[in-house]
């Protein structure tokens, strides 16, 4: 993958999303947006869009000065997990993790990431947004399964409580749809989106 | 996860294998197999559930002795890759990976992987086979990303010329079904399994 020699400003702070950005080949530098995060949206797929274009967009006010004249592209991402009309966040508490996993155990939810892309030219700024959906189903969970992963500590920093890869994994029945979206970045769809934008070599 | 504390065995070495029972919790010793993995077996359940079968027996009677009256578990999997009606196996070279990732652009593929538990206790010898399909789609891909993607070394060693994980991942549209059985192990299916024999804690 060879994306053209322009700078890649990744506008998150999330270790998951840096990963797979670089399992993917690029090149990018990690500036984390100190936007404020709360919305009042409820339909899932406008308020990742709106969060991922405000992280996007914060980073690059605080940037385009830096750049000068030059070209460079910022990339925003946020995540939802959305299950039976109620978007999901991070759990403020194991019992609230808990109440979560026991919600969604046995049963089909929706993730979806918005992403935002930013791209600043001699021709001016070019914003691209768009969302992915993902549907997870888990297997039946029991209480002690429950119990048993949210020692892991994993849960606390992931909405929807649980993290799709690690020791989760065992309780995922199936996806429909992109699973790096899960994991926190539709790599592909972002991919596939700077080549329409004809920004890959 | 806490399987009950009896020796397990995963009778692959591959290593993508190992971390997906790593990361789910297990404790385990790898033991290659050594048998024979030519079939002339064209249905792709058929065929990966034989080879795992194979694999895990073949182990399975290295180590009896050596466990004498003990009691133990041995895992043998086998993925192969599925598109109309041909079972694609690894690449022989550039070209023949080329070609494969060229018949698989655009379009939807299966995955199957076939998984054997065989757990011998006093009771004797308890043998659980099954597969997990999954339906890999990929976005369009031109000759020069192949190419590229081609140059990483990644498709040499992998069923139908690449691995879902890592710089190809750009490429994947969607999945539908387990993402990890794609990877070599549908480790959520094989720890069920385990439940259902009553063999986690």
């Amino acid at each position: 993958m060879n994306i053209k020699n322009i700078p890649v400003i990744l506008a998150s702070a999330s270790p998951r999303r840096r990963e797979l950005m670089e399992q993917a080949g690029f090149s990018f530098t990690v500036k984390t947006s100190s936007a404020d995060e709360t919305s009042t949206e409820k339909v899932p797929e406008k308020l990742c869009e709106n969060l991922a274009l405000l992280k996007a967009n914060e980073v690059y006010k605080n940037i385009k000065n830096e750049y000068k004249d030059k070209e460079f592209i910022v990339i925003g991402a946020d995540t939802v997990v959305y299950y039976d009309g109620e978007i999901l966040g991070k759990p403020e508490d194991e019992q609230e993790a808990f109440d979560m996993l026991t919600m969604l155990s046995d049963r089909t939810h929706q993730v979806y990431t918005g992403v935002c892309v930013i791209y600043r030219s001699s021709l001016g700024k070019q914003i691209e947004l768009f969302h992915e959906k993902t549907d997870v189903t888990f297997y039946p969970i029991t209480s002690f399964e429950i119990k048993d992963y949210i020692k892991t500590g994993d849960p606390l920093d992931k909405a929807g409580a649980y993290g799709i890869q690690g020791p989760f994994a065992i309780h995922i029945r199936e996806i429909n749809g992109d699973y790096n979206n899960v994991v926190g970045l539709p790599i592909a769809k972002l991919y596939q989106t700077l080549k329409g934008m004809d920004l890959i070599l």
